[in-house]
C-alpha cells in the first residue's frame, strides 16, 4: 500500500482527530480578541466543567500538557515547601523533576512500575512526612497502563493532612470519571492531544478554592505560566497571550461532540475498549502489565515474550501493516508495548488492532493462535451490548 | 450579508491562513516521535533558518510568543544581573515586565511611543549602564507601527558593550529582513501568527554560539521554558515535550511558500503593502503614527481624527463592512487604529481595506473624497511594478 495517509494510530496520544473537529478547524482565523474569540473562550471553559467536575472555570493554556503540570507546581509551591510525589511512573517521574529543579523539597512515594498508588502507602507517607504542602499524583500513568485511584488517595489526603492533592489528568480526562469536587482534588491537569480528540497544543488547569487561596499567597515569577493572570483574563472570557485559536475552534467541537454521546457513555465505552483489548491480548497467551484492578480504559501495556519474541519486532511488524503502537518508555524501553484506545476510538479499532497484532506476532515468531484474540474482545462486546 | 465566514482580518496578528497551509494541517495526527515527526521537525527547523538569516538551528516551542520572549529572558539572566530594555511601546515593555518580575535588574530606555529607538539614544543607555548583561529589543513593536533599526543597533550594542543583544521579533519576522549571523544578534524569538501565516500556538528562537555560552553557564529552574533541553533534543530532531503537531505540518507548508516566493521578494511585497497603505491614508488626510524612516511593513498605525471622528467608529464602522483592524492599546486605547497588512496578504487587500476605510471614515463623520486613497495607493502599485 502506498497511501501513506492510511494508517491506525493506536498510540496513547496524540489520538485520532474527528472529522467534524477538523472541519471546525478549517474555519477562517479570527483575532483572540475579537466578540467570537470571547464567545469560543466561555463556551469552551464552560463546557470543559463536566470533564472535571467542577464549579470552577478551567483556565486554557497554550503548551503541552508539561508545561500546565509545571504551573501546577510553581503556582503552589514556595520556597522551602515540601512535595510529596507519588511516582507510578514516567509522568509521576516528570512531575518529581519538576519540584526538584525548583529547588522545592521532593519526598518521593516511588511506586513499583506497573502498580497503582494504595490508600495505605500514600497514608504511610504522609504519616512520615507530616510537612507535606502538596501531593502530586498522576491519574493515568501514560507510561505503565495505569490508573490510580484518585478518589480514595483524595480522601486518604483529607483525613490525615492539610496537604493540595494535585493531579495529572493528562492522559485520561474526558475518558474516566472525575469529580474534582466531590473528591476533594485542589489542581487538576490535562492536555488536548489524549481524550479530548485534539491535535497536541492547549493545556487545561482547573483549581479548588482552597488552591487559589495558596496560589494568591504564593505569587509565582513566572509570567506565562502565572494562573493567577489567566484566572483574570478568564473572568473577562479571554486569555492573557494569544491562544492557539485554531485548536479551540476543534475543542469546541471536540466537547459537542462529548456531550452528544453523553460522558457517562464516553466512559463506558472506553471500559469496554479497555476490557475487549486486555481480554484479547490475554487469550493470546500475553502479559499484561497492570493488573485488572489497576488498569486504564484509555491505553494498555503488554510484556514482550521474553526469549521467545521482542516487543519492539511485534512494533515493527504492526507497523508494516499500518497500526502504530508505542513502546516502553526509560527502563521500558524494550520490554513492552501499550495500545492507546482513547479519544476518537471505538470497538471496532480494537477488533482491528487485535487482528494486527496476531498477524505481528506470528511474524515476530510468537506461537498465537489466529483470531483468538479477536474472538476474546468480540466475546466481550456481545456480552457488554 | 449572513454568511459569517467572508471577512477580512487586518489586524496585526493572527493572520489570514492560506489553503495550503490549511490544507497541510488536515493531514491525519500522527505521533509526535515518529520518524515523519522527526523528518518534519528536522525540516522545519532548517527552513527556519533563513527567515532568521541565521546557521544556528532555530528551536520550536509551543506556546504563545509571550513564552519565547520569557525564555530569552531567564535562560540568559541570572539574579543580579543587569537588563537594558528598549520600550517602543506595549510589546516593550512586556520584556520589562519579565524582567522586573524575575528580580533582575531592569534598566527601562523608554522611547516616545511611535518612534523608533536610535543608536546615539542605545548608545547613551549603556554608557549610563555599563554593566548590563542583555539588551532587549522589539523589532517591529506591534502596538505603534514602528519597526526599530536592529541592525544598527546590535552594532551599538557590539562597539560599546559586551552584553548580548535579544531581538522579539515576533511580528515582523519573515516579512522583512533579518541577519542574525550578520547583525550579530545574540537572540531572536518569533511565533507562528503573523508573518509566518500560520495560526497561534507555536513560537521559534534561535540563539547565537555566544549566548549558548552563558546559558550554559546559567540554567534557568523553568522546566518547559528551559532552552538547553530544546537544544538537545532538537540535535535528535524532536522536541522535549509533545508538539503542536498539526501546527508544525502547517509550517513546513508555510515556509515552502516563502521559499518558492523568494525571502527577497517577500521583503519586497510587504515593504509595497506598506507603501500602498500609507499613501492611501496620507492621501486621505489621516496622521500616520511613524515617520517613513520608523514606519514597519507589517503594520500601520493611524490616529483618529481627534474632535472630528473617532478611531473607535471608525472600526465599528469597518467591522460592518466585514474588514476587521486593530485599535491601541494602554494609553492609546481610543486614539489610534492599526491596519495589518503581513503575511498572507497582497496588494489587492490593501486597496480593499482602503476602499472600505474610505466609506467608513464617512459614515463616521469625517470629510474625505471617496476613491481617493484607493487612488493613492494604485498609484505606488504602478510605480512600484
Amino acid at each position: 500500500m502506498t497511501f501513506s495517509e492510511k494508517f491506525h494510530l493506536r498510540i496513547p496520544g496524540p489520538t485520532p482527530i474527528p472529522s467534524r473537529v477538523q472541519q471546525a478547524m478549517n474555519q477562517p482565523i479570527f483575532g483572540h480578541r475579537s466578540p467570537e474569540a470571547t464567545q469560543l473562550i466561555l463556551e469552551c471553559s464552560q463546557q470543559l466543567k463536566p470533564i472535571f467536575g467542577t464549579e470552577q472555570d478551567p483556565l486554557i493554556l497554550t503548551s503541552s500538557g508539561t508545561s500546565a503540570l509545571e504551573a501546577a507546581v510553581i503556582n503552589t509551591l514556595s520556597p522551602g515547601d515540601e512535595a510529596l510525589v507519588i511516582v507510578t511512573g514516567a509522568f509521576g517521574d516528570r512531575f518529581a523533576k519538576i519540584v526538584e529543579r525548583y529547588g522545592f523539597t521532593l519526598h518521593r512515594l516511588d511506586i513499583e512500575w506497573g502498580k497503582a498508588c494504595r490508600p495505605e502507602q500514600l497514608q504511610a507517607a504522609l504519616q512520615q512526612h507530616p510537612k507535606t504542602k502538596a501531593v502530586f499524583v498522576t491519574y493515568c500513568e501514560t507510561s505503565t497502563g495505569v490508573l490510580n485511584p484518585i478518589q480514595e488517595l483524595s480522601q486518604v489526603v483529607r483525613t490525615h493532612s492539610e496537604a493540595l492533592f494535585i493531579v495529572d489528568g493528562v492522559s485520561c480526562l474526558g475518558a474516566v470519571p472525575c469529580q474534582m469536587d466531590d473528591w476533594g482534588l485542589d489542581i487538576v491537569v490535562t492536555g488536548s492531544q489524549k481524550a479530548l480528540m485534539l491535535p497536541p497544543g492547549l493545556a487545561f488547569i482547573a483549581v479548588s478554592e482552597r488552591a487559589w487561596g495558596e496560589i494568591e499567597q504564593n505569587q509565582t515569577s513566572s509570567f506565562y505560566l502565572d494562573l493567577l493572570r489567566y484566572r483574570d483574563s478568564l473572568s473577562q472570557n479571554t486569555t492573557p497571550y494569544t491562544p492557539a485559536v485554531s485548536l479551540l475552534l476543534g475543542l469546541k467541537e471536540a466537547l459537542c461532540m462529548l456531550e452528544e454521546e453523553g460522558l457517562e457513555q464516553v466512559f463506558k465505552r472506553h471500559e469496554l475498549l479497555m476490557n475487549m483489548c486486555r481480554a484479547g491480548v490475554q487469550s493470546l497467551g500475553l502479559t499484561l502489565m497492570a493488573s485488572d484492578q489497576d488498569s486504564s480504559p484509555t491505553v494498555t501495556s503488554i510484556y514482550g515474550g521474553a526469549e521467545a519474541w521482542s516487543s519492539e519486532d511485534v512494533r515493527k511488524h504492526l507497523k508494516q501493516l499500518r497500526v502504530l503502537v508505542a513502546g516502553g518508555q526509560q527502563h521500558l524501553k524494550g520490554q513492552i508495548f501499550r495500545i492507546g484506545h482513547m479519544g476518537y476510538c471505538d470497538s471496532l479499532d480494537v477488533l482491528t488492532a487485535l487482528s494486527a497484532l496476531e498477524i505481528a506476532l506470528i511474524q515476530a515468531g510468537a506461537s498465537v493462535s489466529l483470531g483468538s484474540g479477536v474472538k476474546a474482545a468480540q466475546e466481550v462486546y456481545l456480552n457488554h451490548v
